[in-house]
């Protein structure tokens, strides 16, 4: 499918050329193939689990774990989940940002398969890496429906098994 | 299904009992079964669109859009959507607070299905109804994973059609 022609592309929207995913998830023929395409490599890796990142990261990886069968974990900003959490802290361009998890959201040597809309510098991926393994969870997969590869979020997050839909 | 035996009570968190469903969402055959049950009365219904807001809504409305074959339109707080938006501002226990949609998110005529985590006092849910209409869109159904029937939500949506999985 031509990705490109469905996905929006705003050109200035605080500060960045933004790539918006909603043109893509309206459209439910195009939306669905997605996440069947997304979702099509790890039905042979023995996923237990599936997390994804507030908020779009849970557009994205709730359906994929739906499809592969198995649970969803939210990651969230502080002072969202309601039971004993984990937090990291990691950071942005210009300051800091945490992520919390619940620590009974993962058992120890379940494999886990982080899903969210974009990889741009990997900031929130490698927060929700360490999270996971805080937890005693295994990295199986990364999986996003956009990546910038210019940002090169790949660099930092280097020996973790990536695969994006779209590139740019 | 024992529902509530899989969902958490916690017993204060923000001043509330919550009801936390990351417990439901972690396991994947309830998950998975939460999401069939709560899809299935809808797939007679041509629905065109599911509609979820921010940010457990997309957790519960995306898999739901998935699981019909149709698109996903987010519904966000206001600063998120990168494109032409229109907003209405709601009120909660103490203050207000404002949620946007992309104005071509949804066309004239389209069947919307809202769906969302728990229903409380509707207030969420009453702002994505007026959202919803102002586009021109038509709400063929709204659906709850979790509903706290003594908050009385049903009598500010009187006259659409509800359905929770789970009451409380």
């Amino acid at each position: 499918m031509d990705w490109k022609r469905i996905i929006r592309v705003v050109p200035e929207f605080k500060g960045v050329t933004f790539i918006d995913i909603t043109t893509l998830m309206k459209d439910g023929p195009a939306f669905c193939a997605a996440l069947n395409a997304l979702a099509e490599p790890y039905k042979a890796e023995n996923i237990d689990l599936v997390i994804g990142p507030e908020a779009r990261g849970f557009a994205v990886g709730a359906p994929l774990a739906y499809i592969l069968g198995v649970g969803f974990v939210p990651v969230r900003k502080p002072g969202k989940l309601p039971a004993e959490t984990i937090r990291h802290e990691y950071s942005l361009e210009y300051g800091k940002d945490m992520l919390e998890v619940h620590k009974d959201a993962i058992a120890p040597g379940q494999r886990v398969l982080i899903a969210d809309d974009l990889l741009a510098t990997g900031g929130t991926t490698q927060a929700t890496v360490r999270l996971i393994e805080e937890l005693g969870g295994q990295v199986a997969g990364i999986a996003f429906l956009i990546e910038l590869t210019f940002l090169k979020g790949r660099d930092r997050l280097s020996g973790y098994p990536i695969r994006s839909l779209v590139q740019y």
